[in-house]
């Protein structure tokens, strides 16, 4: 449903790059949950640009919680938190002329020009802000339960982080790192490649890997609710999500039966798989293996050189050099979004699976591997 | 919804592997769309096993339409289509012992032992021919207005065949194809391929590549109705996918924007995009330009060789050959499958932006590229 | 979403009056229920025509389950049962001159002259027999629970039966009677004014009274799935049904909060009201007490009479006699339907609000009243 | 779901009584509507306590809109608009003690005693600000297509209104009156009416009429998505209405197919009935006459007489003195909010019908009677 997200927890956004505010309201959280403002400020925190890495427009994402919650946890019922938007330079944007593999062409065909375009609106990456101060809350809540979510970059440009290995400990690594990387060198080669495009007036794309560890096995649906679907449903939802693939995913491609099939094992009563290349997933259920998942994230299409285009309201050719302050990568930044996305997934599919007070109580919601 | 894909269209599957039939019930189909039972039976036809290089288990799909078509064309009011089962052979199959990366001991965890587990029961492959069914309808449906739909064999094992390049002459090569693939040298290639593995007693993944051509610009959400978002969900709901990118996808990983953003360009009044990694996608919404997308697809996890295993009933480690009937690689027959799963997303991203009657008439819904 | 009614169980509805069959898809049933051809038969039969009261087309409703059922039990994946057309006469139908007070005016400007008009076609009443045959699997399954629900006709014509009153043993009393109502003198009267409606060459309107017993408080949402928004969307699909009230309903119009506030008391440590004008709802959500509910149905509206009309396709005034085979009244025949809706809402909002396994086992879901 | 309706066109509510604020996110509203704040202060004031009749607590109703809308249209992506609560005394409330026929004990069920109780919290009345300042962006856009909706008061207590007779007239009337009745005496013995409760420390009921004129035919679907179901969906979210019913409602119980069916007409090329029992829907589908309902409404259950209630917390026996400010009666201050949830259902079945752009320009969507 356009801007809304699930259907037993869902998640509705709003707001535009350069208006008054983004938000998000989110309902069917189960009861009872604590928020702490510090939760969703270290959330938000994560994603802020940071450094020469980022872009030079800084947010103080000063957020507040207009429902939902109260005597410091949630109600059940809907939680609207809104995001002020401040340091806005509207004047960097003029309607007309289309930034390449920005939506600003797309939008004008739908909307007919009544879409707001500064700062490219409500397609704005702005507006995964919101989406992380709902993981601001779900994440700590998940976690209580035993269900720990992590991401990293996996890649960028040329250069590549290693996989999860033994995932609850990397997780954990994550969780304490300055930048989400699992290699220790990683960080360096990394930033410099970043660099690098930042200094060419470019920018460049990158991949990640996330993992989440405690779900329990059972969980989803066969064929149109897959874990697979309403995973990747939520994750292209961000713009610049181009692929999003399971376990070995695209690796799946060159491979055998009898070198990628995951064995099943049991061990003191319990049940795992010596290998997860399904990601924790089989026939769209969990299998209580660590459910792991790689987005392709695209470079940033704002680039400072210029560009052939079209000026789509005087329907003719012309260029761009696309203003404004920009990030030559938001590979780093797109890592607590994901989170953030995945967490509303997750609860979703247990609010599915177990009902309105999944995540009451903090024991395990089952055994999981 | 579980079982149930759409908003405006939408499929609801149902069916066992060894059950009475499969079949689909499709809603939301505009009134006055000829159905002819010929195009179904020709698409049933690409899906069934035909050679040696598919399963021995041969299905007529003898089909029957219940409702929803009326002097030969839809009605608007829900059609029902079941395919019956025949040549099952159930005691090929035993319950506890789980076929390992099958959904045996996840749906166990969801089922608690009520799954009709024979054949894999409603996480059987067999569920896709009611899809296809389904695409024997809305394709040529679609046709009528100008939006075309191709699949190919993009990779199996080592081997690749070469990406779209003139999108529409391609789709209708595959058309006219008995093998989708684009290269005229693939077929021998990729056959090779499978036969191998199926000498092996194993089996070996794929990928493919899919172009819609001819649809609108300015159909789709921002956020969580993407095209991205509705497209993965449908496709991830097919058990065997386990990635699905858009336009350079994973490529965009290593690239940058310089290099990799559209150009737009206009000539004779029309806009387009000079090269194409986007995959006809902006922002989640379309550009005009054809939509393109890959999908990996896992070896089949039925094979002869021996695997270790578990027996979920009595919780101990044990190991399984598996017998029964079964495809070395699904690749060629997942083509139409997927033909008929983008089909069903893109009537309900019609459906939503042009309403109730956006198949009627034969002309294009608007301009495109 | 048109002809699938709920998010946790639902079911899609198919079939014409006089095409192949009627059926229904019913999705997200907790696994494990007993599926006892001998209830969904008796849900039939009460639906049945049987007597002068009723149409002289009568069906023998052979029905078929062709998935979700194995080894006598629901497996949790999708059930479709398909109920065959027989003794269809289309003969007696002709398109163009409207009945009044049937969709057919109003099905030829959404669907624009593709739909099958023959007895209704979707429209007909007939659907409703898929709906019943959901009952015949559903209601059980909720008995087991310790939840119950009984339809009386709680007035046809100027005749009224008595309200509900001891609600569980009224229940019964409704299970084991050949006609629904609850004062033994209201079986004669009501008959008697359908005879006379019969007689007439007229038909005549009615109300129906539902309890529903069992239910635990803390069942709905606030707001737009309130437990009244969610049963009176699932009522007002029977297309005879104009009007739905909720305990007192219109009756609180000229009531004083005084008089129909219910007094809330405690037994033993069970709450309950003193009285139940609420009908065991309050801000949409259950209390506990049972779930009480009328709805309005419209007389039949084929009637042997020469009435006004117009041919929508000459556009111009004309008469009908109304011929074919129809019921003088339905509200008898309208009971088992109204049952079977009602447990269809149930169970959705059940599954809502405990998950996945949410009619598993026999003991009650909660304390209610 | 929950707290969002719609499918197409959805509001999705958020707020407590006594928390910061209240409001709504309505989502798929066509691009380039105007927004006109006077036109929500004009609805939000029609709302508003204004007179002895009502509560004295006495709200401003300052809202803001968040996102949205630009330069005085609506983009088409989401809409936030944030109403702020002032004027609450939260000393008035404690927990534990169950307002008779109020939601506190049903709520406490649900919510476990994490719900905010203040003031009824999130069940409160107060949330009906948002949905009439949907209302106040939604009307004005309707009936700039010639759809035009209102709302009056058919019953409060002994004294009744007229009906609607002159549709379009009648809707004039009440758009220009200061109290919505049609009969020029009945605001005189209505207000009686209420005053007579209040000095008796008690509160009244009561019933509204509503016409929604202009509406083409063809619009709805059968079955599960009636207009009724829509329409009552919505209109049931609402905590104090009780019962909807169509054109005759419940009236057709005692009525004659002969009496009340609707004959049908043409008259200059275009089609009518000549009564409208139905209400202007047949089989769930417009007809192109006015849609017209009918909502019971229960009396404010605050009243300031002593009842018997319980406390929930220590389970046990008490009485209750509901303190606070309240409405004697809320049949005045509901007719606004009945249109606005009117107008909110009406967009959605018209964007179903006729997609994204369902409301652009200025012409008549189809002939229409």
């Amino acid at each position: 449903m356009k801007n809304t997200f699930g259907q037993s927890l869902s998640v509705t956004l709003f707001g535009e790059s350069h208006g008054e505010a983004v938000g998000a309201v989110i309902d069917g959280i189960a009861p009872g949950i604590p928020v702490d403002e510090k939760e969703i400020e270290k959330q938000l925190s994560r994603r802020r640009p940071s450094s020469a890495l980022d872009t030079a427009r800084v947010e103080n994402d000063e957020f507040s919680i207009l429902s939902g919650v109260f005597e410091g946890k949630t109600t059940g019922t809907p939680l609207c938190i809104v995001i002020k938007n401040e340091n806005t330079r509207s004047g960097d944007y003029a309607y007309g002329t289309a930034r390449p593999s920005h939506a600003d062409y797309a939008a004008s065909r739908k909307y007919h020009g009544y879409e707001d375009y500064r700062g490219g609106g409500h397609f704005s990456g702005r507006i995964t802000a919101a989406l992380v101060a709902a993981g601001g809350i779900l994440l700590p809540a998940l976690e209580r339960k035993g269900i720990i979510i992590g991401t990293h970059i996996s890649q960028c440009g040329n250069e590549k982080d290693r996989d999860f290995d033994n995932v609850l400990s990397d997780i954990i690594t994550l969780k304490n790192a300055d930048f989400p990387v699992l290699d220790g060198n990683a960080k360096q080669r990394i930033t410099d490649e970043i660099l690098k495009a930042k200094n060419s007036l470019d920018s460049v794309g990158g991949a990640t890997q996330t993992a989440v560890y405690g779900l329990p096995a059972g969980v989803g649906e066969p064929w149109f609710d897959s874990v697979e679907s309403v995973l990747s449903h939520a994750l292209f939802g961000i713009g610049a999500v181009k692929g999003v693939e399971f376990g070995l995913g695209f690796g799946f491609a060159a491979a055998n039966g009898s070198r990628v099939n995951d064995a099943l094992r049991v061990d003191k009563g319990r049940i795992f798989t010596e290998t997860n290349n399904n990601g924790g997933i089989n026939g769209g259920i969990t299998n209580g293996m660590p459910v792991i998942f790689r987005c392709a994230v695209k470079p940033t299409p704002s680039i400072a050189k210029e560009q052939k285009t079209v000026d789509f309201i005087k329907n003719e050719n012309t260029t761009i050099t696309v203003g404004g302050r920009h990030d030559p990568a938001i590979i780093r930044r797109i890592c607590p979004v994901i989170d953030s996305v995945a967490a509303i997934a997750v609860c979703d599919l247990l609010a599915q699976r177990f009902g309105t007070d999944y995540l009451a109580g903090e024991e395990p919601l089952c055994s999981s591997v």
